[in-house]
């Protein structure tokens, strides 16, 4: 049985809009835990560098070492939430490619993980991302290939040609 | 020179990303102004009907008299805005089709206006509705012809195969 | 009878809550319009300025010649969705101080308006601004008293020791 | 040292707003994790509950056995984010007053408490809950007392008189 679905992707690649349909398709309540409520739960102040997160101006995203911290303990955290009976699905930029993967594959250890891609075309993404209207300009481009180096998946999906809702079956075909 | 641009289509259809990179396209700036800010605007307790707008449990939207005489001003003040020398795009849901466009067409008068029509089709539209999760389910489907009925456009754009962006240049092409 | 009430106040003064309270409390619906509302009608690009609006890191806002140009059709449409029916509540924060009350009551003209003015003692108003979380810090300590500089009003509430829901009762009291 | 800090009060008692002060006055960065995010989290059709959350007409919230299952999981996983070196913040509401401490007193088990109690007037939360505009009327009266019903703290504070930023350093006085 398929504990975990961890999904990775840059920024505007269509992540969320999958979760959320993946929640209304699959028959479990599955939790939705991402990197945006990590940073939402952090002080204000680390959300303009010195240690935290920084959004530079062309939307490269750089964090410090107290956000690497306290990622560190929300990883073990959301593992043990797992581990005490919930699904849950994880929503992720692996802004260090591979690296960013072992620190998931680390922590999750033994239980039952699905590694899902979500890939989509930079362009694309660059133009749904003047679209939403709420992000920095310039992190869909920078991150739609970064976010993917050296990851290795059990399933891809492309969103630069279709819907959340069609991704969103295709990866729940695969939850056991 | 086209001094106002009508953007009718039902919910999740993706009028407001479009208007987003129509913002971002056109040389000039132009204001958007939509239904969902007129409803911002009004009493918490007018979307709560009596009145006001109820959201039936089926996605269906019914507006009260004191909405109509709200919306009435509304109209009024956009187009005083358009005369005043502001450049407008005005998101707009149709929900009493032809009857919805003459109320604009009244106001607007000699002005010069681009008639847009965006269609989804209706079962994709519902997928987008799920995947954004801050919508009244139901709504994307009872919209998506309902919005349309008996209105006349200058151009349409359909984003079911196309990207916002694309919708977005292709109207700024009529924009004189 | 009262057409237009104008709040004016500086950035965490109160205002909104204050408006949300009066639109609650008075006997018809009012339409609460503001200057939120027509920065977020404007194109993303202007929002960080060449023309538009700058906020400076210690929270100075700077507004350009597009958004002045914008923001004088914007006061003659709200003026004349009051002259076609609508009772509106203006939420303002005259940046300008006494000029950028001239610039309403020109438009406004012969309408009937309460003046009113939204006090909170700038310490007072710096602490809400970080208990928000949503607005850029120095905002509060830097319009508390400038945004009053010159104004006259008809009525004069203070949020540092009342509350949102006193204040307007207050306010609601002058509403004829 | 104090490793947990657990906030508890009713809704709009002004839970969120000292959290946000505490975490800008406390030397060291706390994550602020609450029942908002766990909610937030769920999928959409648990919030309109069978076996999830309803919110009754008169603000009352009701939770079912799948929230609870959920929740108790949350619980563990926040309790190892704290085991796994994070500070952390926890924003509460106990709807079942002592039996909801007592879940929380389990889980954290050995590790350092703060328990602190948010009060607040039943009125003038009721008031401010009309102010913010984005709760349910009826949940501030409803929980004022109810929440804090044989619940055991370090330390109270009242926001009916005093600022946020006022309790947030009252709070932090006693954070080791």
């Amino acid at each position: 049985m398929t504990q975990v679905i961890v999904v990775n992707g840059g920024s505007s690649s269509g992540k969320s809009g999958i979760i959320r349909c993946l929640q209304a398709v699959l028959p479990d309540p599955w939790l939705a835990l991402g990197t945006d409520m990590l940073v939402e739960a952090m002080p204000a102040s680390m959300q303009a560098s010195d240690g935290g997160i920084e959004f530079a101006p062309d939307g490269e995203v750089i964090v410090g070492p107290e956000f690497r911290t306290l990622e560190a303990a929300w990883i073990e955290g959301v593992t043990s939430m797992v581990r005490a009976g919930a699904r849950v699905i994880v929503d992720e930029v692996f802004l260090g490619g591979a690296y960013s993967q072992q620190r998931w594959q680390r922590a999750l250890g033994e239980l039952r993980v699905l590694w899902v891609g979500v890939r989509c075309d930079a362009a694309v993404a660059a133009g749904r991302e003047i679209a939403r209207g709420d992000r920095t300009i310039g992190m869909a481009a920078s991150q739609a290939e970064a976010a993917h180096r050296g990851v290795v998946y059990d399933l891809e999906v492309d969103t630069t040609h279709a819907e959340s809702m069609e991704c969103a079956r295709a990866i729940a075909a695969h939850v056991k």
